[in-house]
């Protein structure tokens, strides 16, 4: 079955990683996953929640938000609401867990590090590109603690990288695109570390429930994508970082 | 390793469920997996949302929620925030697909199916109690349905059911109370059909990323917890519908 | 005048009250006044409003609510709405000021004691089943804070018990139903204490003036009514405590 | 005992009532009881609440507000809480019955009568004052519809009026101001209609129930005053109006 | 081009300012520009925004508000929508800017003042009403900190007044009533001090740009009507106060 | 006096305009003035607010937000709000109107732009550009109009474009950045037209009244400073349009 972009349903999209793209923050990156873009900051703080103080371990949260015209058509802004979606609540827990899954965050120090990502455009897998472009936003940031001497190495375990995949049209793909993820019988998220450990499987079945061995051609693919965007992660970096 | 409770790592708690248990709603149970005790309770109205209207199918929708008593310290009820919680938000959309997964939506027709769960007494897996419990308070209700003759038949493929697994002290263990859960690495809650089919899985490492052994160990006590609960809603509704 | 359920204008709905149904709680009560069921608990913690600060005493407050199937038809939750409708809040700040007029607040010392009256159904007398439910949960609380030493006696005056009246159809009846208050001309409240004193009183014609034989009339059911709830409570509570 | 302002026991207030202080809205006045001054506003609107569309009556409703410095300190505005407080939301409800018990809604026609009850300074009564000046307002409002041809006759059937009584020291007082208000130990509201009628009664014990004798004398002093304020209204009316 | 009040185009509506007419507030007074009517209050705290915590310094804040029947037809309260409106924002802001423009923060203290204005008709030009009234009751409340002895001097620098002008049928006009200002080809408000300083000017073409002359004559008639303004301040303020 | 940036008191910082950034947009601009840089986009729909339905003319809205990190340090996001800030409502009301003022809605017919003005990062004057570029993203959507066919030629009368002037250590200076801005004595906005008509000011003294001739030398500096951002407008549209 041909996919509608033509690509191999083991094949990411474009992947691009621009680091430093914020004067401000203390590490960001413009991740785009093809048409899919995501500006990612991570800005350092002097606190951490009520249930850490004077515990001596940091903490690492996320925001995610999309700009009314990410989309096909115009989405309202959240603001109106009172708070976020759902739907955004689900996603910036998400993206918290899975980065605060590779850090070390007692060697963090009492600090707060909060990771925005917002969404420029949407064409699918945004949740998936703010977890991999969150960590070199992070990973920015902790490096400028290590260079100023607050803390005397990276407290990061190893790297992390999300993927989703879908079932689409009965076949297993890799990272589809909005068109491949609207048709889909199946959804899941996948987030992965560099060694190839789990920090978190998300499947769901839209319609029907799906087999086992669809499950296992999901994971598989997934385990692909992810060490192709860990490698996206270090060469940005490695680029970027003196 | 012995368990707290002196279970065995595959055993589930004591499981209850008592069907109709509010004369008001059109289908209904308590359901207890050991501490933990849900109100289920199916509404059906006459409406369905506008992304449905006019199409002949139905939908189905669940609402979570928690007393303030249900857990050790009271928790302040979410009135005062202007919207549910993020994680109220997660577990009552995960029930609504989790309950769809299995519904012929089109056979139901244009109706709307509200299973609100209501959780009296926390210790641990109150999402999937809610999703075990749920799925027997809306056949209940569909079973109204077909004997006072609106619909042909149950519009449901098969069961669902869902059950918790967790990482304790390394170990996977089946249906974790609250005290396992809360010192846990990692957390999965896997919804699977009668016939095996996944429906949704969503595992999550707290601190450290698991191996793919510890992932396939949670993934098989699941399948044999969810075995048991679809004979415990069979057994159930059996007893409890003419 | 017959009434729907054959009960005397004088006479109750079948009253059970069940101590102790929470396991977390202080103290707790599910009461049923005939299809009327309401969950009551009575949480203590060491703080009270600020305006109590450092004054030594005490304070009772109350939250009341109904899940969304108490009702014949669903009532959508008030999670939405940022605040508790103007009905909740009518009936919670009347269970507190009934529960706190019968209560020694500078025996009680700087504690504070919520009462969360949940109404799991409801056909009338919502808010009468909750005080004197309320009463038995504090009543059970405030037991276990002597038991353990922590109060020399129990910081209560008397009994409170509540009961609704109404004219319907011209004549004065004592606990309406839902079918009968629907109906009603005018509708009262009354919370009444073991002594026979007046703590609320709220009558409401709901379209014509009554007149002063009407109040005269709801008002002597009334006493009769309270006085027969607190030998309910007082049987409850005998039996349930040690 | 006397009291603080030197009244006797059964004296109210000076009462002053100024009838069409707004050139906009169909009826008006600023009422005062002693310190306390109120501007009811009465606005007729050509619709109804949903759930009396088609059916051929009408709706009284009411709103009431304070202004920040009608209190001795400065009270925050409600505009910041998303909903008002929950005594706000009692005050307006009972206002609105109030209105209503004395009003023929069939034969108002679908119309919708919104009473504004502002408090420009407050000493005790504001809601008692907003009763009474309400009923003002009303009648002005509809007597403009009589004038107009609209209607063929008031569709009232007679005067209502609301004064508060208070246990103060033991003793019962008529229409307390608000230092005798604020050490009361208990406190009622009365609402008459010029036959004798009883509208609303609301009686609360602030710390220890009261007995009945007490209570019989709060009714018999409420009673004499609502008859001395039905005089002021018509007297106020009669010079107004042409 | 006739005005529809007759008025020239040069001339103010009839200015009425009464000191003191709320018997709580430190400063108050009711200010009439023709039928709009502004009631407003001042209001000393000893506290300031966290801002200027322990800086010696003290702050100036405003809040505006319309009765609900201040309009022709009734407007709805914006206690319903959880803040108040942008365009309350915008006058509010406007307000408080133009009162703290004429006064010493250093030499005030670490106080708030907080001036309501409170809009009880509305016809044209209530923003402008607001400043000049607020100034009148900022006066009287800072006059009081004299002779109390708790300031040495009053705190301010000079007079403010504002007043709005339009262009109406191409000509400018000075201080426009509703029905002017609702059809205005652009409108502006002009803030002055008493020595002719500008402290904020607000021009807006509504439908089209207008020219340099037209905003020139606008200036104009601005600077002459504050004049007159700041004139009827300080006869009202030297008869009010001893 | 010499700015920190070393640019002459009447040099505008240097002005980037990128067309076309948005894939989904109907219109879009990423401009710089500097370190200031927004985001905008204009969307086309075919719906108008309740008051134009039927009336056969169009309508322009604006949005305004910042990214969080947009700032030096982090700034927390509005959507826990309930509604934008007081700050947020004024300047997204700015745009509407300024966009509105050089529109031929008439012309435009029953449609709705919303020009979204989303500022990545922030370092004075992002409400200038936000005009400045919601010009460009406004006359790009319409431009799609014209040349599908859907208007016969472009509703616009003429350019607008607006700067910021500011008196810095008493003297005036064009486009002040954050350093600047934040030291000065006053502020001001200017809004004119490509004909040097005026569409908005907005001068606001800070702490001081300022005089008149302060005031003529901002205008002064607005009035190059417009002229030349119009110039720009024109030049990076003609560069992307075909």
């Amino acid at each position: 079955m041909a996919r509608p972009s033509g690509r191999a349903a083991d094949q990411l999209r474009e992947v691009r990683i621009e680091v430093g793209v914020n004067r401000y923050a203390e590490g960001s990156c413009l991740i785009a996953f093809g048409y899919t873009r995501v500006l990612c900051t991570a800005t350092i703080e002097d606190k951490v929640p009520p249930f850490l103080r004077n515990s001596g371990r940091g903490w690492i949260t996320a925001e995610y938000s999309m700009l009314p015209r990410a989309t096909q058509t115009r989405t309202p802004r959240e603001v109106g609401r009172g708070a976020p979606s759902g739907r955004t609540h689900e996603i910036q827990r998400l993206i918290g867990r899975s980065l605060r899954a590779v850090t070390l965050l007692d060697a963090l120090g009492e600090r707060q590090i909060t990771v925005d990502c917002d969404v420029l455009e949407a064409d699918g897998g945004t949740r998936c590109a703010s977890i991999t472009g969150g960590y070199v936003a992070l990973y920015q940031a902790l490096d400028r603690l290590v260079r100023a001497g607050e803390l005397p190495r990276l407290p990061l375990r190893e790297e992390v990288a999300a993927v989703s995949c879908a079932i689409v049209a009965g076949e297993p793909v890799l990272d589809p695109d909005y068109s491949e993820d609207s048709s889909a019988e199946a959804d899941g998220n996948f987030v992965f570390s560099a060694s190839g450990g789990i920090v978190e499987i998300q499947v769901t079945a839209e319609h029907l429930p799906i087999s086992a061995v669809q499950f296992a051609a999901m994971r598989e693919l997934a385990a692909k994508g992810t060490a192709e965007l860990i490698a996206k992660q270090r060469d940005a970096l490695r680029k970027a970082l003196p």
